[in-house]
């Protein structure tokens, strides 16, 4: 038993919806998210939901200060990554990450595609700024499930790796891959 | 049956080589991606061929003026996708969309692998400007419609999000994917 | 048996490593590279082996004197790929390349993903700067046999599309595909 319990884990729940911010409509995105965490994860974590439109500038300064001010280790959005005018959210992704992961956004396609042939109209991507990881998923809350089950088995370990909080997951649900230490 | 036919859709048809545009070599992908677009699509269009030489400058002005003058809802290139020097289309079509579609890209490249281990070697992407979907297929013929067999079920619903006309294909050859109508 | 003997093609082998440009851990990523080349190769070849930490400055400098000064056809980097702050090596590579070749990280990520979940933390990446091909692999040494041997039978052709010298494998190992000569 543990002596002391670390902080919980801060995690940006990001919704991207011109529909959703203005009440039009009911976020259903940012609900399955904080589902798929709670059942996924077991140690301790803090969520932290935000609701804004399909605006660049906002979304980059959402990421910004979920990072910067919230301390999320981790920021998953939802919505934004289609091709229409305003979907947006890899363009404001990229600007505001220092690096790039394009194996996520590759790996997310693949399972989606599995499922539906216009999986390679979502532009998702992932990226580092600072100790966060950003992950964008599509809008379909039945496909966040299936995207982060198949990226999640590499976050903690990306998160070790860029100096944020250890997550433990529950390994009936996913197991969390960390190589072996070496020397 | 309709009161009044929607007026057809105007696709480009880009063949970008250095040979063919100087008369040397005879364009055959533009003809197979005629073909193609003829087996496959039952809605009326209105094919814009155009052969240019592998130089950047003239392919983003091709790519600008069949999508604002000629209204093309789609430009499909062919050729000027590998390594070489002379090689630019990608760079061309990433320098005039608005929004890359990665997608795109990856399933070709996973398909074409299937057949030859210098798929890898194609650099082809694919984009949007305005309400124009730009798709770079490699140069080779053969490898036409097979790239295309991939991607064109995606490519209708993508074109009907960016504000397009709305294109039907012959089921029997391909499947249009559009998600079923949510409030 | 031929006339005259082309001049042996060199090969940089790049380590990017804090730890082992410092001595203070044995490089294993660079004589595994090597170990690679010698076991599939069977045209003459010069290896230029360098260590140098994980500075985008050094990096860059290294790449460019390997492609300039050392007049390598093909550049395999090493190190530094990952999501850490210390992980630059996908960004100087794109720095001072003159195109991209998606297909190549994408292969090797899918590859490594058939091992390991966490291969889509890896940004590896390849380019083409003037007629050298720069291709990064992972830091594990037992990651890098298993990313050559996916791209490895793409590569002779790619050298010899951007100009460089004829590359033979060993066919018991490594079967180098080079399409049919069309007129």
């Amino acid at each position: 038993m543990p002596e002391s319990t670390p902080a919980p884990a801060h995690i940006g729940i990001l919704t991207i919806s011109d529909r959703a911010s203005r009440g039009e409509y009911e976020d259903r995105g940012g609900p399955a998210i904080r589902e798929y965490l709670a059942d996924v994860l077991c140690s301790e974590w803090i969520g932290k939901p935000v609701i804004i439109g399909d605006e660049q500038s906002e979304i980059e300064a959402a990421i910004k200060r979920l990072t910067q001010d919230e301390g999320c280790c981790l920021i998953v959005t939802t919505g934004g990554t289609g091709p229409a005018t305003r979907d947006v959210t890899p363009e404001a992704t990229e600007a505001v990450c220092e690096k790039m992961m394009p194996g996520f956004g590759e790996l997310m396609r693949k399972v989606s595609l599995e499922k539906v042939p216009t999986a390679i109209l979502s532009r998702q991507t992932a990226g580092i700024l600072g100790s966060s990881l950003i992950v964008n998923l599509p809008g379909q809350p039945k496909a966040i499930a299936e995207c982060l089950d198949a990226v999640f088995p590499a976050i903690p370990y990306c998160i070790d790796l860029i100096g944020g909080p250890f997550l433990e997951t529950n390994e009936q649900r996913i197991v969390a891959f960390r190589p072996k230490k070496k020397k």
